[in-house]
């Protein structure tokens, strides 16, 4: 796997979290890179989101450099817009650049303060050991309760040469991004100005990053950045564009679906996807209806296929349709003919749903088509067991 | 408890659920009486719903009697309307009426078929046995997953004699009613025309049964039935309209909370108060949210005063507010002051939460006067294997 060029990293324990695991990451472009930005849209918000979304504006879309921590959201608390700023002018400082380039994320605990000072006191030395070699490490350092990190790579070989596209994320619980995932960090070595980067960003979160869902609770602290940093010599032409917005799409997809899979406490993904709606906005919405409930996501847990609880969490979803048009398809098998029970096998099904895949194919017939793609995962004691007691 | 005059009640098992436990419900009122319904909104309604909402239109609000079993949805099946419609006609047939005078609710597995002789066959012995003392009995074989019967009862003073009310209902899981429980069942001897009783029977439920939660998802067979038989001798005018109308909301909040505090899996009750909205749709919203979310309801069962994940909440429900105007008290203490930590003993706080009621007020400061209440319940891994195992 080659990283795109023009990026170095560097992660270290910080003493953010209890745990003595890398907290910090360092995320630098040698260059100045064009950025793009997406947040939650919780009205709760962390200093780090606010803070970042300035410096976007500020910069006119253009990012050095991106430092993140885990371990705590930095979020309401008085000291948060204080410990935001401190650690983007302490990076700006060491990268010679002004803070306003200089983006930052948080994740953790709401609530308590975070001390700065742990942040400053680590950058100079994250600063001399900048590599690409430590983006995976960066990748770790970001992780909350995820059980693994998650990368993925994109190379589009293009007339010019080849741009390579490399982004990490970090998910787990809070998951119900509307506009990101709770922490989302894209690079590319292409050309791209900043407007058009911001709406790259967005068009490819809009199919990815905001179709996945854990536990349908938006998080304060949502986050995803794309960097740009024309590195790679290659200028995205009207021939090329297309075919970038691909990569950047598969590449957030990967992450997405990584995130839903490493759901907190699942064992299981599932990817649904909705046909035949009037319109893809409201396949989505079914899609999302049944990815959130959570009768849906014990009964996969369960390795039921309950199809009456797929049918009636579409039913609750606002969107008008006509049951006796739906079929569903679970795994290849048709498990509900025009909104009734379909002759099935029911040993047969439960047994493709103790794999670590499940595949709901929700079709309406008719004329419709709307068609959305959406992801989640099972719900299991161990959800309970990671929140029950999370602080303790 | 006196019960309203004029009903008379009989349950039995009818073999419709495994469990060798009574499953079918009777209720009878010895005179027709005026009557009022409300049903889910799912677009996926089950034949009982779809029927019974049909009786009340032919028949202009009016009702002899209600036919319930438990253990089987009779949703989403080719037979389902041939069972509803067979079972009404049967009891009709019996109490000497038309059957558009019978309602009938159903509740249990979706998409399985109802054998409506299991129904028919064990009617003719129940409308023997019909006696006020088997109002107990309904209230149990109407349960699902509930752990214990649901019943209230309320007696209004007026200057021509007393008014009584009583109502039984069960939820358990599947609860997000919009508009109703899964099931409820009120009665009362007051004589209140039919368009009146809907009204009523309305705006006690807005209060009361659409502001409960246990997992946001809404059933397919919510339904919410309303009788009044005029037996106690009293019509309500204009001084004691408003009384009956408390009164009818007090029946309808025991059972509701009732609800709530008997969820799938749960131990605690949570009450939430919203006060200072911009409206009391907003305040509801607001509520809302934070019942319906995974990570309050887990902070619950874990008895963990995570006042950041209540603000979380909050602030993705859709509804603007300046965090920096929230106070947060829970059990008594200020756990959140202007959108920040307040200085509060976590373990004193931690030690009210054990208990098996908590009650958070959620304040924002201001003008505004919008407010609500809204109950839910923790979330444990009680729930998960309930409905991981239901079928099973």
């Amino acid at each position: 796997v080659k990283l795109p060029q023009g990026y170095r990293f560097a992660a270290t324990y910080a003493g953010i979290r209890k745990r003595p695991e890398p907290d910090l990451a360092l995320m630098v472009s040698d260059v100045e890179a064009t950025a793009a930005g997406l947040f939650t849209q919780n009205v709760v918000r962390a200093a780090p989101v606010i803070l970042s979304a300035q410096h976007l504006v500020k910069s006119g879309g253009r990012c050095r450099g991106i430092i993140v921590n885990a371990g705590n959201a930095n979020c309401a608390t008085s000291s948060m817009a204080k410990a935001a700023r401190a650690s983007t002018q302490a990076v700006a400082r060491l990268l010679g650049t002004s803070s306003s380039r200089i983006l930052v994320a948080s994740t953790g605990v709401i609530g308590e303060p975070l001390d700065e000072r742990k942040i400053t006191a680590a950058l100079p030395s994250m600063v001399e050991r900048l590599s690409p070699e430590h983006f995976p490490a960066c990748a770790r350092a970001i992780m909350t309760t995820d059980t693994i990190p998650k990368t993925a790579f994109g190379e589009l070989a293009t007339g010019q040469g080849a741009i390579r596209t490399a982004g990490m994320a970090k998910g787990a619980g809070m998951i119900h991004p509307r506009m990101a995932t709770m922490l989302g960090f894209l690079f590319t070595d292409a050309a791209v100005p900043a407007p058009l980067l911001q709406r790259m960003l967005r068009s490819a979160a809009g199919r990815t990053f905001n179709r996945i869902s854990v536990d349908s609770d938006t998080s304060t602290n949502d986050t995803l950045f794309l960097l740009a940093n024309g590195r790679s010599g290659v200028s995205l032409g009207p021939k090329t564009l297309q075919a970038f917005d691909e990569t950047l799409r598969q590449v957030a997809e990967e992450l997405a679906i990584a995130i839903a899979r490493d759901g907190e406490g699942a064992r299981k993904l599932l990817t649904i996807e909705v046909e035949g709606a009037a319109s893809d906005r409201s396949a989505e919405q079914l899609a999302r209806a049944i990815a959130n409930s959570p009768l849906v996501k014990t009964a996969l847990a369960g390795a039921d296929p309950n199809w009456g609880r797929f049918l009636s969490a579409a039913g609750a979803s606002g969107v008008k349709f006509d049951p006796s048009k739906v079929d569903l398809c679970l795994n290849g098998h048709l498990i509900c003919h025009r909104g009734l029970r379909a002759e099935f096998s029911e040993p047969e099904v439960q047994k493709t749903m103790l794999g670590d895949e499940s595949k709901l194919l929700f079709q309406i017939r008719g004329k419709g088509a709307g068609k959305a793609r959406f992801w989640t995962c099972d719900l299991t004691a161990d959800y309970i067991r990671i929140n029950a007691d999370y602080r303790t």
